[in-house]
């Protein structure tokens, strides 16, 4: 159940743009694609006082007669058809780790850079997967981590060992996992692990790093393929293959990512943060070694796609973002036009398809 | 009575420059010049220790043996002269609404935009009417409008129903209004009114806005004549004419500028800040409507003209703030320079005249 | 003693960057070269928790197996050759007065221009002195200051009448005295000494200064040779020679810099910040006029020479700063390399030599 969010404008951006035509329904859907039961807006009527007074609402302050209410009208004609999905679920084959213990222990004063942003590399990577079709689910280190085929551990500072234990289990049984600089640092009472960073991933990595280079702002390294971004530092392999070096600055000729094969799986160390074009290529080959596929072959540009699915079928989530008319291989019946789907779906700008897949 | 003024630098820029010589003078008589008839200073000995000790003063830190103390001295021989304008008035025939109140409910946290400066459109449409050689009075909305033949209601976000009821009165009865977006949204107690913005003009202007489209810093959108700043809405028109709709972006298509003629006058609405150009042609076209004059006819670009007067005649301040030479037709006694103005003033770079006209 | 420094990177900059391979010894042996007879670091082991465990250490969190480690252990068998140089001295011939009390009186708020850094003259001078190979000593303006052929007054604000009259007799007795902008302005009191700028040191100059006009962020002044920046203002020789004017702006014609002989020396004052080659040949004339020398004649750039010497004789220390070998005439015995140095002295990038000399 999604508690809140919004028809339109927030209030509490430094510019607060109105939502689009259609946007509240493609918005709103988006969340049932991921998962949601129940969608609920902040806030009913909009207020005529208070610091929330210019958050967008259901009923705004022109009052019924807006296109804002009469959007949320509609959207309420298709939620009717929409009952059949609850219970049904996202089921993701990739994991990424997110523990806010580990952003708060990671973004205090005092640490190696003040301008590292914990979520930098986990919304890099989820973006890489999203552009790629592929779905990705974003969970505690505590989550039952057996059924994903690639586990990413994105600049998860702070540990415990157990949770280490969970992420080098995943790589014996078969799992590529993906780890990033200032990852294992510390434990759960942020006491730095000694002995080498990454501290807790350093037998899963066979890496041992003695000191770290940060990158100021702005800062860019050149890689052996690609350039990296953020982060970066003196990496010893112990026990992997080095992946990519680093090509200039203090650490040329040194690691920057490595690989190390255990059990049917691999561990894969990022020491910085690679380009977007290397980061992708990199991606690929984990998601091709754990056979990940995309929710939907050749999707367009700007289509996303979901599946949630249950015992008693799938239904496949199509989401246009884009200004123009798109087409998507599907077959079914399609719950917001209320029609059937027959070999393809079109998508006028900006519209949603939910399709009860046969 | 000014209750104070600085004679050369003040104490709480970035950087505190010095006035120039004779800018001492030139900017004391332009108080006098808006309707002083009292001018002081803050200070009279330049303090020697406390936060204000680097604020200028008549006399500085250097002592009476010191050019800024001389240009007081002499700024005192030229007040001599001008007790005879005591009592008389600036009269001007455009009013621009100004209300703390209102800039401060319009400044808060949690607005449509952040970037919102309560009184950039006030400054600009001031400079605007002072490039035209027009002067304009600010006043707060409980003031008597009924002599005005423009007023000007810029970004007056919070109002009572009597002030807004006043600019209505003062359309009604032959003024051309004029409003800009952000006005009328909230009464006194910044409770919202409701049924579409902008609540309190709402029925004056002939429009209705349901929700706010506010611009970016730096972000521009272009009109079908110029471009906007600041701020864009969706303006439904409900009873006026479109003057100027947007031509790019969200809006495309969607009014920008409107105007609503009511009784003897009319009520235009600016619902983005046009760039000078195209808003000073629309200044233009109220002006004329009002049949509002500059105070003198071809003023030299970069002086400044302004008459006061009484039941015992006028007296015209002419300020050169260019460092060049300057003529302006006058007639009458230059109490200044103490010297008849025979059909024409000659004004040195930086002077000033104050002409009892004949 | 130096009560602390550091092996690696600290943990208070935005982006703290590990020391390059060597530069924990050069850093080191840079103290000592200044004059150091113990250098103590922070911290021993690293610490496993709280705000400083991310400053580096002797033993770091990778253990003592680490190069960061076994530099220090290089260090401390270097340190074993020193024992000799306790107790000499470093003997500069140039003092740069310095006091926190003028400098937090400087920075506060309401100052001319919020601008000013109060570091910024004394550290321009001292790096243009380094680029020369000149040693500089940084003393409170309490030092006794027969010994110095040049005294540079830095921005010191806020001075005692004891010290200004230190100053006045420095240059009485034959130094060449460099006063710069915004000196002598307060008391102890920090209140502002009447009578024109700069209060205590107007007569030692020669000058008289009324207004001040300070420059803004990045704004530059044209000189008659040369620009200046950072500050400029209004002065007036009363009993100086005009060395340099502006030749721009409002004061364009009046003085920049000046000079008044005073006694066997000079008093010479920068109104303005000069740009660093015209401030590098004002020095040059001064130091000329004062017979300082460089250290060491035909220095390579990049390489630091200073002298430490007691009744027992002398040491060379030769810092090469670059990332290419160096060359420097010396003669005697290399404590470092524990090397005799017959008549030249070949310095690898980034190493250091001790030369005690014949």
């Amino acid at each position: 159940m999604l508690m809140e969010h919004s028809t339109s404008a927030v209030n509490w951006q430094p510019t607060n743009h109105a939502k689009a035509p259609g946007q509240t329904i493609r918005d709103a859907l988006a969340h049932v694609a991921r998962g949601a039961d129940a969608i609920a807006w902040f806030q009913w009527r909009q207020s005529r006082a208070g610091s929330e007074k210019f958050h967008s609402a259901v009923v705004p302050h022109a009052g019924p007669d807006s296109a804002r209410f009469r959007e949320v009208e509609q959207l309420g004609r298709i939620a009717g058809r929409l009952g059949e999905l609850v219970g049904s679920r996202v089921e993701a084959r990739v994991a990424i780790l997110h523990d806010y213990q580990a952003i708060w222990a990671s973004e205090g004063p005092c640490l190696p850079s003040s301008e590292l942003d914990a979520l930098e590399a986990a919304r890099t990577i989820h973006r890489l997967l999203h552009d790629r079709g592929v779905t990705a689910d974003v969970v505690h280190p505590s989550a039952d981590l057996s059924a994903y085929g690639v586990v990413v551990v994105p600049q998860l500072y702070l540990v415990t060992d157990e949770h280490a234990d969970a992420v080098s289990a995943a790589a014996d049984a078969g799992a590529q996992v993906l780890v990033t600089y200032f990852s294992g640092i510390s434990d759960e009472h942020d006491h730095v692990r000694l002995g080498g960073y990454p501290g807790a991933f350093r037998d899963l990595l066979g890496v041992r790093v003695e000191e770290f280079f940060p990158l100021g702002p702005g800062e860019t390294v050149a890689l052996t393929d690609g350039t990296g971004g953020w982060w970066s530092e003196d990496v010893q392999v112990t026990d992997a293959t080095v992946v990519e070096s680093y090509a200039a600055g203090p650490l040329a000729g040194r690691p920057a990512v490595t690989r190390r094969d255990v059990g049917t799986g691999s561990a894969w160390y990022v020491s910085t943060l690679p380009d977007d074009d290397r980061l992708g290529r990199l991606l690929d080959t984990l998601l091709t070694a754990a056979a990940v596929e995309p929710t939907v072959a050749d999707l367009p540009v700007g289509v996303e796609a979901t599946r949630r699915s249950s015992t008693d079928g799938s239904w496949l989530f199509l989401l246009n973002h884009t200004h123009t008319a798109q087409t998507v291989a599907a077959s079914g019946h399609d719950l917001v036009a209320d029609i059937p789907a027959e070999g393809s779906v079109e998508l006028a700008p900006g519209a949603v398809a939910v399709i009860r897949e046969t």
